[in-house]
């Protein structure tokens, strides 16, 4: 078990790591960079890649649409689209977002800082006597509980004017609680985080996370049009085309990889909450008497899809969300969460939500923004004058079954994932430090990064033992076979071989194939394993052979 | 030779195949579509993706650093980067693109509409009497181009108040040319696209093409961010960080797939005017004494790309840009030009430009924005108190090599493509339509898409002639061997044979596999060439084999 200094200290050491290594820099650096962007360098560009790459393969490209996968109620399609990321505004008006997609947020009159909402959260306090003695009622005030246990501390100190010898009158009420229990008209005995004073935070208003911009030179601000939220609604206004134009039947996968985009108001744990970012989603279309049966499928199969890639079990949770957290249209979701090690001891930080959506999504495309009733259905919203608040499409997208010859709106199972977070999870998860002894059997520290094969940016790297005797042009012959077959290889022939190793860990290549004296005897190199360390010898001619079965194992 | 009405009608039987198959839907279509955004099926999906992936293999996974490639002045390296669409603000008023990445537009007070200057165009037209056969002083009148010549006859008729039968009467000067004749502040005689008279149209005013947004719930406006107009950028402010933390050295191609977005004010042509579209760029980073040989190199490489992937030569040209055209930092540019059938005969459209852009960049980043002096050489631009007018970022972007013992400002070397553009190219060259006999010896007409294999959205189709004898049990046993082999596959056993192969003509699949009689009695299918139509049988059991071989030819 990691103790909570040993976990922060590990984030630090991943973050180093991707920073020192070229796999993720701040976006914009030399300008100061910017906070909740990230880029990705050479070796994270290929490490996403390979998330991309294997999502796309499992989910989509080797899929088998003849037979039913192990779980699956019975045989589906999968296909892909790109979509764009500024679409019609009229698609968000009738998905919710542009009314829903929203953060409360406070702002400081006195700091001239704005937070949000559920951030600025606290706990009250009275002291047992006043400052200079005075025997009147005591004050009670509530400490917003941003910054550390002895900032909220000095706070209060500071609000109730008392010296820090007198921390002792402090009378704290309770737990950390969230500021939703004050009254939204009533702040007026709230401290702020960087206030000196109560009552200088506003009552909560909505900000929209969508990023707007202006389409044409024409636009107005009335002619908003949004960044993407969620690539998902790219493949709802797409249905009818991709089901009219690709012979396709229900049940059916309609998938997506691309960048959407949330202004969020407090980026932060390096790229876990980055305001631009990469989705990987799945939209599941089935008749609504199945959907029970797929949600259960994809949810399994889903985390199922992170252990494959190296995830421990142990580190993973799938968390069905309760009742009163599920959204009103929805018949069940699970959250695949990982314990990322920002986090505290025990927590966990989704990596992908699993939910089951009903008809919600293609009904209000084709019938406008739908809201539910008191009694649990979903009717469209009416404005004043009993039209629908935001008019749908009008288009048809129901389906009809030609085998059980039935016209229904499909259900849609959904599940989403973060391609930024899986690369986080896989790079926190891959992190490794022990102590190996070198040529002299001296120990060394060494920093490994367990990379699942397929994910790991460079699959084998070639050196010869030494840079003379013919070994640099027999190592460079099987480095050019390993990229002739499509394997991501690396050369190397600078510094001592245990540097080489070392370096090569470092980055998580599964295998180094060594070019040394006996090679050019009896033609076999050595191959060492990144995890076990063992070294065996294979004969060259088998070495791309032997790179491809270890992959695919 | 193609006549003009043959080269739009193959352009609108592409646009309708695009839509009819899954290639390209209009991006939101069900709401009335978007003018410049579109999206990609499952077809286009799957074709697009392997434009990229065959850009991504040979420039970058497939590049070998040991040895120099064919035409290449030495060995060098390619990595790649993946940055964020939304950067620094500071990133675009150091590279110019805040002040000078404008169109001129011009606005019509009558029609209420705005226009591209360089679009709104026309001719100077008197009328050689007045329409009441006064014999006053003719007036002479610039009358816009846009739209049919008719129109613009129209336009100039009913300016002079003249019926159509005395169209003899109007006296046209010149050829078409353009508005930047007349001057900036007198557009009085000037008669506007959608005016009834002259001197509704406004002098030009610059519109920049960068879409706007804002960061954050602080954000104002004067916090405004941008979608890149271009992926560079996000290389060159990442140049330290890549050769500080990749174990690289020069000559260094950087790489990036990814969307970027321009506000165009008149999106055309399909997709190949988009306001959001995908580039495939690299920055290639080199001595400057090496510079003029490194452009040479780019410019043919990235020309001989195209070909090798099936555009015909015919179709391309290298225009290399006259000194006048150039950039005022650019030693040389060319551009590799598809003659799109949009355009009439003998005009080529841009699909990727390959600019020498000297230090340029990498100077603007650590100095800020620069300008040509009269000399010709640049220095910084400067404001009215003798600063910088944009503040550069103030690093060190230079490179020490350790061979030559020189630091220096790396020259850059720019070949930047379009995906969506070479899609589209890809797309127009591969259709094609012929007549061929169907089983009975009708002749059929046939519309087959010729795409390179490499391209082709589905490498292989496997059909069982008959939907008996265990005809699909053997041939879904061969359409999983292929899929095992990570070759994109389908399976089809619905209509009559010479359907199926033209469904298969028709997105372009280059070998059809079928199971007869034959196979279940001796082991052999035929394959069938989409573009041959020759068929020759084969083992099953080296379908695979045979497959890859040809995929790798």
């Amino acid at each position: 078990m990691m103790s909570q200094s040993d976990r922060s200290e590990l984030m630090d050491k991943v973050v180093s790591l991707c920073k020192r290594r070229g796999f993720i820099f701040q976006d914009s650096e030399i300008y100061g960079g910017q906070n909740g962007f990230w880029d990705y360098g050479p070796l994270g560009t290929e490490l996403k890649r390979n998330v991309r790459e294997s999502w796309w393969h499992d989910m989509v490209s080797g899929h088998d649409p003849i037979d039913a996968p192990e779980g699956a109620p019975q045989a589906f399609q999968m296909v892909g689209v790109e979509t764009t990321i500024i679409m019609n505004p009229q698609v968000w008006k009738c998905s919710g977002h542009y009314d829903l997609f929203v953060d409360k947020m406070v702002d400081c009159k006195e700091a001239k800082k704005r937070y949000r909402h559920d951030h600025v959260n606290g706990r009250w306090v009275t002291s047992k006597r006043k400052a200079d003695g005075d025997a009147a009622e005591p004050k009670r005030v509530f400490v917003t509980a941003v910054g550390e246990e002895a900032e909220i501390q000095d706070r209060a100190l500071s609000y109730f004017g008392l010296k820090k010898k007198y921390v002792d009158r402090l009378e704290w009420e309770g737990d950390i609680q969230s500021l939703t229990e004050i009254p939204v008209d009533d702040y007026s005995s709230v401290v702020g985080p960087d206030a000196s004073e109560a009552g200088t935070l506003t009552a909560p208003r909505d900000f929209n996370l969508m990023f707007r911009t202006i389409i044409g030179a024409l636009g107005t601000d009335d002619d908003a049009a949004f960044l993407r939220p969620e690539t998902a609604q790219g493949i709802f206004v797409n249905f009818k085309n991709v089901v009219d134009s690709s012979r396709v039947k229900l049940p059916l996968g309609i998938c997506q990889i691309g960048k959407s985009f949330r202004n969020e108001i407090t980026p932060r744990n390096f790229t876990f909450r980055s305001r631009e970012f990469e989705q990987m989603e799945i939209e599941f279309f089935c008749h609504p008497d199945q959907s029970q049966e797929w949600y259960t499928y994809w949810r399994n199969r889903r985390f199922a899809w992170y252990t494959s890639l190296g995830i421990q079990s142990e580190n993973l949770i799938l968390r069905e969300h309760h009742k009163e957290e599920l959204a009103h249209y929805s018949v069940g979701t699970a959250d695949i969460e990982y314990a990322f090690p920002f986090l505290p001891e025990g927590d966990y930080g989704e990596l992908e939500g699993v939910a089951h959506r009903g008809d919600f999504d293609l009904r209000s495309h084709m019938e406008g923004k739908l809201k539910a009733t008191d009694e649990g259905t979903l009717e469209v919203e009416l404005n004043e004058h009993g039209q629908p608040k935001y008019r749908g499409s009008g288009k048809d997208l129901t389906y009809f079954d030609d085998q059980i010859r039935e016209r229904f709106i499909p259900h849609v199972i959904e599940p989403s994932a973060g391609a930024d977070r899986a690369t986080l999870a896989f790079l926190c998860e891959a992190y490794f430090e022990d102590k190996q002894p070198d040529e002299k059997g001296k120990m060394q520290s060494r920093v490994v990064m367990r990379f699942h094969p397929r994910l790991a940016p460079i699959k084998a790297a070639v050196f010869p033992l030494v840079k003379k005797d013919g070994q640099p042009e027999k190592a460079k012959e099987i480095y050019r076979a390993l990229k002739a077959a499509g394997i991501a290889a690396t050369y190397d022939e600078q510094a001592a071989i245990g540097r080489r190793y070392r370096r090569q860990d470092e980055i998580g290549t599964p295998w180094c194939l060594t070019v040394d004296g006996e090679t050019l005897e009896n033609g076999t190199v050595t191959i060492r394993d990144r995890d076990s360390l063992e070294q065996t010898r294979i004969s060259v001619d088998d070495v791309v052979d032997e790179i491809s079965k270890r992959l695919r194992a």
